[in-house]
């Protein structure tokens, strides 16, 4: 009886189990993805090795199409628009799966889809004079910054909300002033991409185009 | 009998147990942070209103002494290098408690305590030149890019794992030019810190001082 249901298990099934599992319990273990799928745990380890592979599954997941447009990125096109473009799509890619943020950034990322994108953002950061021995460490900063702001993306519209107490110093009158309140999230991401671009425009060599 | 245990609780032992709840699983119930204490779940509401508080109290107990040095900021002092120090024990705040990051940058902050930290911060954005309008969203980047640190200092050293196939790309190249692989996370939010802070700067008027 068991074998039919075996037989329709595959890889995106398990992956999206997976993924369903995250969301509502923020953490994953092979059986309380197999309990989700009903099946015995056994049958996930004929489609999936462990639990790393899994993982880098999910990973593979989450982020598919975001690198996609950075195949080709002509020489005339600069480093700073399409590393914007990626930036802005990572974050939204995350943004769909705030509880996968925590699983995916503490697993060691071993997928070739990954690394390959990894290899084109590397390209953009040594258009804009990133020297080598600063490549991992730049963007693995791009990356914290855009996580942050994927988990800040999933947080209330109004996350600081302060009393009649508090109303009165610089954080009342910021609140106030805060243009677009709807939409705050957004403007946090925007504005803390533009700090970072203009930071390392500031650092680049003045040959590098930043257009 | 359960008069005893009810009186031993208070707001320190339930906010270790909430910690002590995430950590272990990543979420927040007040039923299980009741099991945790051994006591019945109606005995914590008489020492937290509920779990917002709760939330709110785990926040002071993550951040406590963050804010400390930036009491009195002289004027003086300008504005980088306060604020780099406050970014940089945030992140250290969040890093001693990843899994609770995900709890604490989804739910509203209400606490005086961080009421009181955000007005100093905003006091040196607002000498960095920030105008009004912009201040919550720049304070909130900056947060963004310390939370996803955090996360990223709890993740392993060897984060991106390449095998054969992929060692050849710049990805390769990025990884053995890294200077000090033992620090990944540090070099990282230093490098990430000083383009956000150079960023800052690029767009502060020249009248503010960055000393």
């Amino acid at each position: 009886m068991a074998r039919p249901r075996t037989r329709l298990l595959d890889r995106d099934r398990i992956v999206t189990a997976a993924l369903r599992e995250l969301e509502l319990n923020g953490q994953l273990t092979m059986s309380a993805v197999s309990r989700r799928l009903s099946v015995h745990v056994s049958s996930l380890y004929e489609h999936v090795k462990d639990r790393a592979e899994l993982v880098d599954l999910i990973r593979d997941e989450v982020t598919a199409g975001i690198d996609a447009d950075l195949t080709e990125v002509p020489e005339a096109a600069g480093w700073r628009q399409p590393l914007e473009e990626w930036l802005v799509g990572y974050r939204a890619a995350f943004a769909r799966h705030p509880r996968a943020i925590g699983l995916l950034t503490t697993e060691p990322i071993r997928s070739h889809q990954a690394a390959r994108g990894y290899d084109r953002v590397l390209g953009l950061l040594r258009r804009a004079g990133v020297p080598p021995q600063e490549a991992m460490a730049t963007l693995t900063a791009l990356e914290c910054f855009v996580l942050g702001s994927a988990l800040d993306a999933a947080a209330p519209d109004a996350m600081v909300q302060v009393d009649d107490d508090d109303a009165h110093g610089l954080l009342g009158e910021a609140l106030r002033a805060e243009p677009s309140p709807d939409h705050r999230a957004d403007h946090a991401f925007t504005t803390g991409l533009r700090l970072l671009l203009d930071g390392l425009a500031a650092s680049a060599p003045p040959s590098s185009s930043s257009s």
